[in-house]
């Protein structure tokens, strides 16, 4: 270390400032010359020190004193924008989609179901349960519970046709939410700077994790029946990608769900490509006319990989999913989660799986079948009656949420904007595109607000949009 | 869509097998071709669709079956090694040190205190009244619960010395785990591809975290008294760093805590280059001999972005840490934690911050003190006795680790294996250093394995060592 006689006054005088108190004041630099014997010079470089730590002010002419943290004094972080050299972070941001709605407003803007859709009894017991077990004080393998890996596992099993090898629990990682997982997906299967397509419109989490991941998004148009095979090939073509993310279930936003053939035909493109499938199945436990078979039950060559989440339907505090993957993908999955989540909270597991492994859960997620489909169709129908230049391009047969689209003339951030003002909030589409939006969209969803607004709601959007079409 | 030919027949065929029994023989092609009016090129290529899809099974001149799942057949994932283009995961994996011990070894290898150095009692009674609160069914805003940001922002108040402004609860952000707040805190402040200094020895987590943000690390020395401010100077003009990655308060793994005039010419040079400090007090509830004082409480310029977790110290399962910084820095932070951990589960901060502020907190922090006291000095009066080629490196003030040097002869790696097979788990140094180790080291957990078995796993640790010096 370098003690010259410089530091040697700084250390001194800010062991003594210390313990003096604020605003007293610091002998003069006469003093200090003769006091240390130092040259004025370098007394004069420790005084800069010290006041560049903050630890004294100077007033010219009056003299030197320590700084007082009452001194109300405007913190000064304009070095910072050197430092973080202008980049703009990486990516938009969540916060608009995750904020929390006002008190009083109408939300139809968030992804998560109202509390009234939640297991609350069952949530509270198993998270009691779980606090009085081991694992309430014991860290978790990197894969998760071996109960909770096979639950999931038995899952797909259930699905998996005849003449296809299921996936086994040791396929299964449980994740923190499933964000973690579709981070760890592009990252390790499609490598940062190489082409991921994506469905366009899709979950704008995933266009997010993508940004993360320092992937390249290349979308493929998709519509109310999902996307046409014969794009997709071509974009494989193409781009040279070797991944494509998607939600076959009820598409977060547009609610579509592939047929039988569509799947197989998405199956065969992507097996002729060498490719994988990236399979969201994010509203597993929403349908409501038509039950979710997972694409990957359909498949035992590797190429599809599988998120599961519980976080929307068990509770948004149980944060626990899985990704679902076999071979050599499963390896850097599973290398990528232990250096970046490590491991999920053992209580939380523990309470996911106690929740749906309870008899209550079946006969809670009929209940919830139906009162999805009753938010749904009040939903429609109050769209129908008072947004009547509004055009809902499908009736989802699962999921949380309406996929609308408004006249090409619309302007939507207006829109959104002038919702909010009266109480309503709306998302605006734009946020679904991974590149520009191919027309004006807003989504709706049905999950969250109580259904008795849904009039009221739609009423003011109508008389909205006729002021901003 | 294309619905030529050859896809109407696997479309029925697929139907037609789906239904049917595994085993059960497919008609001819020639009955096939008849049936379907098509050509035997067309069915030919139909038939082997099925077949990539594993539905069918052709055995040479006896026919086409249904496939058995039953049939054991091992499935191939050739394809993915050519998909994922060969590029190595990003980064080690932690697994080996978050990997649990198997029963009855004498695990000194890994990070983690044992059970009986938790506060069971007040982790399970404040899981147990989470699970009554409404933060058991709610989702949580992005910086976290403001009551446990104000707790965290409270402690480092605490010690902020007069004449420095304290950061406020809106500079906190609550996270899962520490982990997450080092990649987003890399990706954020240093941006991929660009320098980050790191202290060598530094803990292998930061250098995994480093490898996921895409980060290049760049080694400073660090030894039993911390970094020399002048190398560090240096290694900020060589590279143009602007971030400096240290545990300024018993490092993992060498337990070096900064002296108050290392800490000021640290923050000197920091300052000096316009840079970050990112500061990860891991260690902040296990002072043994001395108190950390977090570096951050002497910077009210931004320089400082503080990393503070209670994964360690309250329990495993309630997986929740903090990341604190000032001006564009925490905007960036906090833009990059929502679009990649998004929130932390509501139930776990609730529990949290319950257990660090009941009354009993404090008296089980003294008697933490006294325990790790306690197994530290047993440890090292082990290793004295049995372990004669061991250089102790310094006695650590605090943290969970021992940081032993052995000769240059030996090979580390071959003496954790035998060690291993005598049911003794040690940690290999290297695992420490982000590039070559600069010695043959061992860390050796005080905190995790009974201290009964201290002398037999030294004595262990001495035999092995004899022989493969």
């Amino acid at each position: 270390m370098n003690n010259d006689s410089s530091s040697l006054i700084v250390a001194e005088l800010a062991e003594w400032i210390a313990r003096a108190a604020p605003g007293v004041q610091l002998a003069s630099t006469r003093e200090l010359v003769a006091r240390f014997e130092a040259s004025p010079v370098t007394v004069q470089k420790a005084l800069r020190t010290l006041g560049a730590r903050g630890l004294i002010e100077t007033r010219p002419g009056v003299g030197t004193f320590v700084r007082s943290s009452r001194m109300p004094q405007p913190l000064d972080f304009d070095w910072q924008t050197a430092a973080l050299h202008g980049t703009p972070p990486p990516g938009r941001s969540a916060s608009a989609m995750l904020r929390v709605a006002p008190q009083g407003a109408i939300a139809l803007h968030s992804g998560y179901p109202d509390r009234s859709l939640l297991p609350e009894r069952l949530v509270r017991a198993a998270l009691a349960r779980a606090a009085r077990t081991d694992a309430a004080l014991a860290r978790s393998a990197v894969s998760g519970l071996a109960e909770l890996q096979s639950w999931f596992a038995r899952e797909l099993e259930e699905a998996t046709p005849n003449g296809v090898t299921p996936p086994s629990a040791n396929d299964v990682i449980v994740l923190p939410g499933s964000q973690s997982g579709l981070i760890a997906a592009f990252r390790s299967l499609v490598t940062p700077g190489r082409p991921l397509l994506v469905e366009s419109p899709t979950y704008w989490g995933a266009s997010l994790a993508a940004a993360q991941a320092g992937v390249l998004v290349v979308p493929v148009p998709s519509g109310p029946n999902g996307p046409d095979p014969t794009m997709l090939d071509r974009a494989f073509e193409e781009t040279g990608a070797r991944a494509f993310y998607a939600q076959p279930n009820f598409a977060n936003p547009t609610g579509a769900q592939w047929d039988g053939e569509l799947t197989q035909r998405v199956l065969d493109v992507v097996r002729a490509r060498g490719a994988f499938l990236i399979e969201d199945d994010w509203a597993h436990d929403f349908g409501i006319t038509s039950n979710p078979i997972p694409v990957m039950a359909r498949d035992d060559g590797g190429h599809v990989v599988y998120l599961r989440s519980l976080t929307k339907s068990v509770s948004p505090a149980i944060r626990v999913a899985a990704i679902v993957a076999r071979g050599p993908a499963r390896e850097r999955i599973h290398a990528d989660l232990s250096a970046s989540s490590m491991y999920v909270s053992g209580v939380l597991q523990t309470a996911a799986l106690d929740v749906v492994t309870q008899p209550a859960w079946r006969s809670h997620l009929r209940g919830l079948r139906q009162q999805l489909r009753a938010r749904r169709d009040l939903l429609i129908d109050s769209l129908t009656e008072h947004v009547p230049l509004a055009h809902l391009t499908s009736v989802p047969r699962g999921g949380l949420n309406l996929w609308v689209r408004l006249p090409d003339t619309t302007d939507v951030a207006q829109l959104v904007a002038e919702c909010e003002q009266s109480g309503v909030l709306i998302a605006p589409g734009v946020e679904w595109f991974p590149a520009e939006p191919s027309g004006q969209f807003i989504r709706l969803n049905y999950a969250g607000a109580n259904p008795e607004s849904f009039p009221q709601g739609m009423r003011v959007l109508g008389e909205v949009l006729e002021r901003v079409v």
